[in-house]
């Protein structure tokens, strides 16, 4: 399988999560969103159609963009572990905080997002940095409330990872890096820290591959 | 079933339309977010700790909020018509384009998003115009290429909707309110109005709704 990956993008990170949880092999294919990689023509020609990252290239050939829906596929084709459960009242769960974080906070602070508000709009750097803590704020506190009604460690929903903390990780794995403070989020950072302390998810973060730069 | 939802919002769009193709029976119920209704205590504690619309409260009792993860739980527990397809194949499909459609376009350009770049970052209205139909174009163009390399009209994939088109639909809606440019976007275009021919789509649309203002 080849990955089409970013270090730093949060979506390619969760991929990045997956494949390590499940012990699959692959070939990194770095993609450097900040120099437009991402628009390379043969690249969304034969790749991704979508233009973003991350992207896979399975062995059968499949190409599919969007990190739910590789995600969603390789669950299915590699079901050891489980990271969407198939109890439908587990699952609504995993689905509703995964939905959350990358369709409320991740879309609004990414990096096109900041390019944008700095490029087009003229923004200044402290208004950047408000508008990446506000989404990141608001979010959290979402975030926070769903797993106080609904989560049960020590990961987002119980014993074992699923896909809510592949989502988890890498969100507060940005927000720290932007120098965001989590006081108010205490069941949140305890998933995320418990998450953190598994090889899998350390093998996933920005740092650890090929295409890191400072 | 209760349906929390706002007439305008896109996402509740987007489940009115799946509980219209499945023939359920809901109380509707509106959530004012013009006015901050998402925001009532009473409703995040006990309706959606998101603090967003919309929400789902089942007959059983159970309460779920983000429309993806709503309606992979219908389509789940009233399977007819199956709206994510089973075969891995064009279920991968589905889901990319309703990725796109809800991660990559929709969060970008929502009230709460368009709020914030007027009243907190007093862009002028040409440029909260330009914002929002640039991260159209741009997604469109993507939804544009999708279908037309894994397409099969005339709905999205194939002759019947899936969850593909119950995200377009409110997409393209949501522009064409906002005054955009469809040329470029031909099968995007074609499988739109195809849908919008049904009645199920029809019934979901915001002036159909009982809390419509003009």
């Amino acid at each position: 399988m080849q990955l089409y990956s970013f270090f730093n993008s949060s979506t390619s990170y969760r991929v990045r999560i997956v494949l390590a949880l499940k012990g699959l092999d692959y070939d990194y294919r770095p993609v450097n969103i900040r120099v437009g990689g991402h628009r390379d023509p043969a690249y969304v020609a034969e790749v991704n159609p979508s233009a973003v990252v991350p992207a896979i290239v399975t062995d059968d050939g499949v190409t599919l963009g969007q990190s739910l829906a590789i995600i969603d596929y390789l669950d299915a084709h590699h079901p050891e572990p489980r990271l969407i459960p198939e109890d439908p009242a587990e699952r609504a769960r995993v689905l509703e905080l995964a939905s959350l974080i990358a369709c409320d906070i991740h879309p609004v602070n990414n990096l096109r997002i900041l390019k944008y508000l700095q490029d087009k709009l003229g923004v200044t750097a402290e208004e950047k940095d408000a508008w990446y803590k506000h989404w990141v704020a608001e979010g959290l506190a979402a975030v926070e409330r769903l797993l106080a009604r609904y989560g049960s460690g020590p990961f987002c929903f119980g014993a074992a990872p699923t896909l809510a903390d592949c989502c988890l990780v890498p969100q507060i794995a940005n927000a720290e890096r932007m120098g965001c403070n989590f006081d108010d989020y205490p069941k949140t950072m305890a998933a995320y820290r418990h998450a953190m302390a598994l090889p899998a998810f350390a093998a996933a973060a920005p740092k650890r591959q090929p295409d890191f730069v400072q």
